[in-house]
């Protein structure tokens, strides 16, 4: 029997790839003949060390991490780790620039400001959220310790197409577009990203780290807050999250047997292509309102000529099984979030989709 | 087919109700014909607000909470609470007084100094960690703002068989027997636990909070660190932990349809005493150091003569798929958790085996 599946548009949590979700389900009740769930396991037994050591290995090669990285699994998705990474990395003396590029940003920014000293690099809010700034627009201060972007704000629909190279070290959120992308590790000093858009469901974040920044951070914090607790650790000082470890591990297996990176980065930028392209043919009917060359991959906002029209493409779509088209509440609008696991039949039945509803509505 | 299932007597995370773990298997893939899953599902929409809303409810109704508490489903377990508590609570001028009772007091204790004035109020180390105080033994200072007890200590063994009564307000970590008893509310702040031993999978800590703390709380710490930014949203600020509450939904209805906490305390009075009662009428063959007083209800430890005979025993409980039976490895010898999921069946099969066991070694 096929298993029922609706085109999943949701920004996140989002689509999962199904063999995922169905070796999932054959494990879930007695794990590989066990008399267990994995779910009612020690954290300190083998079978779990087998999932978790895996888990970071796949992270390691799929992300092509260099070795002088660590890779943490904690809990409290992106949202903890604007707290983590200046409480860990604002020293005394030392200031946070935050590029200022749309919502997730600005939580990023607020976050910062409760542990030292923080500005803003440069505020895209004039802009109205529409590009990302070019590397000469950053204005640093000298004792900057880190520059924070937010490499896609799934928002508001914009990414670095490139990561700064500003002479500083980078600080990257990337929750809606990790794993779509390689990375120029020499760059950044942090990448952290919540796994339920494009890694696994929700309940944790991937943090990527410098090991070298370990000897210089603050240690003013309680244990769950210091980096240095979960590196020494292999994120195993307190109980982990087990399930969202182990099917990140599965997505991750998924990422790499469907050609890593590379693979990701092709099948995002022909996706996106093709609901752009459905937007850029429509005679204006469907407008973006990010500049081209800011426009992200992941999630695609567009507008329609007014709000009346918008909910009746919102109507239309949810009938024909097109479901989390609805923009951001804060932004109103449309959106179409596209990660890893959305087929390229997802994005071409939208297309199909919206050029059908623009002839209907002309 | 019957399902194969071991005795588990892991420490955690440990066994869940059989029903709940095939119930999520037969909900994974296609939640109820949504034509996804519900990992895969937006935490702003429909099915994910009723599974959210519902646990909450089922949580309230389980644990007969009052209506001027609040119900949170955090990320970081226990180990976040140790210090957001503090974090939260510790205001200028106030200490935290912590009584120390065995490890994770401790833990709680080492994190709450990052965050104030932080003392002893009672020292169970100097008869190394065998029982849980008197309430005029608790030596508290004018200025405490809280008490905090670890009411049962998973790696000693112990429990407060009542909670304090000492004129302050009571902030207990009861991860180890969350569930297993009923609470005199007036007496707490705050309480809290990791789900991952009697109220569901690992990856989320439930905590209820006394409403009227909310105005007095410190606000300097970043969002995911402020309790009154969680209970504004109903755990709703940042994407949650959607499978752990989820499964603590249905772990809590069946909390519920089993009898609610009055029966999670009668069956763990009636496992515990199994195997006590196997312990104690073993002429000194197995010994529980815990004073009889402070006992646990749900992490029985015991030792053998000597390391040889543990290691033997082991060994043997291995063979007959008792799983989970060695003690925490910072204190050596053995011990069974029996938390809620745990059948009488396991602790009777149990105490038998270490009845014929005893025989065979003697």
């Amino acid at each position: 029997m096929t298993t029922h599946r609706v085109h999943n548009f949701g920004a996140g949590p989002s689509t999962l790839p199904l063999p995922v979700l169905e070796e999932v389900r054959d494990e879930l009740v007695d794990y590989r003949g066990s008399g267990m769930s994995l779910l009612e396991m020690s954290h300190r037994g083998d079978h779990y060390d087998a999932v978790h050591t895996e888990a970071m290995r796949l992270a390691r090669e799929v992300f092509a991490l260099p070795d002088d990285f660590d890779v943490l699994f904690l809990q409290g998705g992106a949202t903890l780790q604007f707290s983590m990474v200046p409480a860990n990395l604002l020293t005394d003396g030392a200031s946070a620039a935050i590029v200022r590029t749309g919502s997730w940003s600005r939580k990023a920014l607020a976050d910062a400001r409760a542990y030292g000293d923080t500005y803003v690099a440069w505020d895209g809010a004039n802009g109205q959220f529409t590009r990302t700034p070019t590397d000469d627009e950053l204005q640093l201060r000298p004792d900057t310790r880190y520059l924070h972007v937010c490499s896609n704000e799934t928002i508001e629909g914009l990414r670095f197409p490139e990561f700064p190279d500003a002479g500083v070290p980078l600080v990257a959120d990337m929750s809606s577009d990790i794993a779509t992308r390689e990375l120029p590790w020499e760059r950044f000093d942090v990448v952290y990203g919540g796994a339920q858009k494009n890694l696994g469901p929700a309940g944790m974040a991937v943090v990527f780290l410098r090991r070298a920044t370990l000897g210089t951070m603050r240690q003013d914090q309680g244990a769950y807050l210091r980096y240095g607790i979960h590196a020494d650790k292999d994120s195993l000082y307190n109980t982990p999250p087990v399930f969202s470890i182990w099917v990140t591990g599965k997505v991750l297996r998924w990422i790499r047997d469907s050609g890593g990176l590379k693979a990701m980065t092709a099948a995002a930028e022909r996706r996106a292509g093709t609901v752009y392209e459905a937007i850029d043919s429509s005679d204006g009917f469907y407008r973006c309102p990010v500049e081209p060359h800011s426009r992200s991959l992941t999630n695609v906002v567009f507008q329609l000529p007014d709000t009346e029209a918008e909910a009746a493409f919102l109507d239309a779509a949810r009938e024909q099984q097109f479901v989390g088209l609805r923009g951001h509440r804060s932004v109103g609008g449309c959106r179409a979030s596209l990660y890893n696991a959305m087929p390229q039949d997802g994005a071409d039945a939208l297309a199909t989709f919206m050029d059908d509803f623009r002839r209907r509505a002309s």
